[in-house]
């Protein structure tokens, strides 16, 4: 029994220190590995299986609403990433420049794409002649770098993996109802997939993308009661197209410029759905994005006609994503392994079981158990797996909720955030003096200005000023 | 009229110049466009499109062989690059190199990957403990670079996208199969999907990978007569394992060297594609990989009830990758670009069509037409990509053995491959030099050593002494 809980011991108490535990848990639960390049991350099988559903369930969505996935180059000529001043400003410091090619030295320096807007630009420039062009709603799956100083695994590294998705539209208006449909699909995905409730708002300028003119994003609270900055989707206007010059002859025979927007979801998430729903057993994944559903563990698997049996319920399971673990390790190992791995369901098959045709279920969740009839197994697990992606949106909601408060006061302000972690919604002026005192102050940054409102006072939290907004503050990730 | 042509009259024709035909087919059917990146490309929608297909037919295949996809850093410090000897020098000439992160030099410089050995080995040197850590099948998609002095749209490219396989193993005999099993589901794919017929075979030592043993390749005659090298395997046997000490313990509690092996296939295979079924109207695709399989054209479809029944067949045909072109194009226009986009199969459908209760069916491989009662197809659909996706396989093998000959002398060597484009088949003694001087006095390389082996004569063709190897010559991409 000693060694079945040493894959267990080795994790650190959520409540004890939770970056450790967060630690423990990616390696523990073999997401990803460290590498020799300081600052990037071996994205292991079970990290990158989530990945790809991800992906493909993201994927699927975008190309619902006409969205085409392209490829542009990893590298950016210097010049041309100069282009936007703002977009230059923001990135220039932390990307990597490539300087020579082979044994020579490049004749113009380009850094690795930090993001491609200047890209999708230069390209745009020469594709867009015509309003029936448009729109081109376009967007990539790939890797892109930031030479970030301190790094962690998913959360903040050099090299990650993301989808940005790029759009140039006839009008402002249709710019901007692209970035809320975007904003809302990745919301729609973060709740039924994820089972991860968020906030849908408006950045504050000062937290706004290099060269956006409004950038809206979804946050999401840690179970740490850290904010997450989950998706944003950026409305440029016609700011890149007037940097490089991307027009098109309009209906009325006008030259004019497009209007472009940009969105993006990155690997990020799988450490969103580490610290949304994980315990101190490791690992707990909403069935949806599981790379493996139910692990079917055999007891007394030597026993005659237990392995087959087994695999026997692995058939009648096939419309879900199932495996066997017929490994040579004690089955308390093999619970523990498939509780660290957040596998949602375990069924428990051993010879009494099959002497009485039936299994024990256990959910990953709450840890429930219950013994089902073989015959009706495929129902059960049906049913399971959707009442746990339930409970987990619920329980995020719950302990979301729970640690939302309000301030009116920067007395109360400083007070909750100093105490209770957690979201602050609380009123503001408008003004960035404010925004940098209230971090000054308390350490807490402005996470969104939620597209639900309320009116919690008619004065600044800070100043005291007429109040133009409420904001969602905290400290975050 | 004259504008419904211009698509069409743009192109080159393939006999007056195979190489401008190539660059405007891959233009015209939109899928790349260059960039402002000298050597790195852009592909477009109806090129991506392509790419994804083939990703997921192969994803597939590899996964129900047990192959995991993980995600690898895409940069390589200098020194682990250095670590095999033979692989450094094959690769060092050509990489791009990172020195700076943001605005401080590296203190190591940095490769961005052109292929990931050394990081796999870096892992696995970590990650491999125990001969219950084997055998590893991993595999990435992912994009490398390589700083080519000339490039071609798909063929070569100083950036590609690709998958890379790596496996680890606990004996020689279990990598080498490994290995062969790879290139077999290369070739099938090949074959079944993209309809290719290839050869297979072993290259020469001269030609086989940096730091492999062995290289297994399948090779593809385009229609010009020129190979392509469309996907490689290696056995590198050790020598990766002892250079970056990737051990485990044994059964018999010993410890030992793993065997390894790499395998890859490229957007590459879409130059292919384009070189073996294109024609003088443009890009002809497989239905198996085609991104539409079948385009409804609506004729004066400005009529009652035109477009109406255009929709209604594609629901009809919701089985298959189907596209209403309703654009305000006229229908001469859009057959000419459903042609030279390639799309395997074409419905049109008129006013009088649908007083009949029919519609015409052309195929893009023979152009034939045929008429069709609208009850029948879905039916008359499905047997038609059936029969395209077969013939297109056909028509190839035919081509390629209709360009495939045999020499026994250097006489007959030289001016076969200077009369008739394609493979020469011919005996080989084993030594380099030979190798070399056919090279130097034809222009051909080895392109494999044909698992199906044939004795055409018992002497070398070039130095007569006794032959060990029937080879396949070719001049190629």
């Amino acid at each position: 029994m000693a060694k079945d809980k040493k894959l267990v011991e080795a994790i650190t108490s959520m409540d004890v220190d939770f970056a450790q535990w967060y630690t423990d848990v990616v390696k523990k639960a073999e997401l990803i590995d460290y590498s020799s390049v300081k600052g990037c991350m071996v994205i292991k099988p079970d990290g990158y299986a989530i990945w790809e559903n991800i992906q493909k369930e993201l994927d699927k969505r975008f190309k619902e609403t006409g969205v085409q996935n392209v490829y542009m180059p990893m590298f950016i000529p210097e010049s041309l990433l100069q282009k936007e001043k703002d977009h230059v400003e923001g990135f220039a410091p932390e990307v990597a420049w490539v300087t020579h090619g082979g044994l020579e030295p490049l004749q113009e320096r380009m850094c690795v794409r930090p993001t491609s807007e200047t890209l999708f630009c230069d390209f745009y420039a020469r594709d867009i002649h015509s309003y029936r062009d448009l729109p081109k709603l376009y967007n990539q799956w790939c890797s892109v770098v930031r030479w970030e100083k301190t790094t962690r695994p998913f959360l903040r590294s050099r090299e990650f993996l993301w989808q940005e998705g790029h759009t140039a539209h006839a009008t402002a208006e249709e710019a901007e109802e692209r970035t809320i449909q975007m904003l809302n699909l990745y919301a729609d995905f973060c709740e039924q997939v994820l089972a991860m409730p968020v906030i849908r708002g408006r950045k504050t300028d000062k937290e706004k993308f290099a060269g956006a003119e409004a950038t809206y994003t979804i946050e999401a609270l840690m179970h740490d009661g850290k904010a997450l900055q989950s998706g944003t989707s950026h409305n440029f206007g016609d700011g890149f197209a007037k940097a490089f010059n991307i027009q098109f002859s309009d209906k009325d025979n006008k030259l004019k410029y497009v209007h472009q927007t940009s969105w993006g979801m990155t690997t990020r998430l799988i450490g969103a759905i580490i610290m949304v729903h994980g315990d101190n057993n490791g690992l707990v994944l909403p069935p949806a994005i599981a790379p493996v559903q139910v692990v079917i563990v055999p007891v007394q698997q030597q026993k005659a006609g237990v392995l087959d049996k087994a695999y026997e319920l692995k058939n009648q399971l096939s419309g879900f994503r199932v495996k066997v673990d017929d490994t040579d390790k004690s089955p308390g190992w093999k619970f523990s392994e498939s509780e660290m791995r957040g596998i949602p369901v375990r069924v428990e098959i051993g010879p009494r079981d099959i002497e009485n045709g039936q299994a024990v279920l256990v959910r990953r969740d709450t840890h429930e158990k219950t013994t089902v009839a073989l015959a009706e197994l495929d129902v059960k697990v049906d049913e399971l797996l959707k009442d746990i992606q339930r409970n987990l949106l619920e329980k995020a909601r719950s302990h979301r909720d729970a640690h939302t408060y309000t301030a009116v006061t920067m007395e109360e302000f400083a007070k909750t955030i100093e105490e209770k972690p957690g979201f602050v919604k609380a009123m503001w002026c408008g003004c960035q003096e404010c925004e940098d005192k209230i971090k000054e102050l308390t350490g807490a940054t402005s996470r969104c200005m939620p597209f639900a409102q309320e009116q919690l006072s008619d004065k600044c939290v800070c100043c005291g000023k007429p109040a133009t907004k409420m904001v969602y503050w905290g400290k975050a990730y």
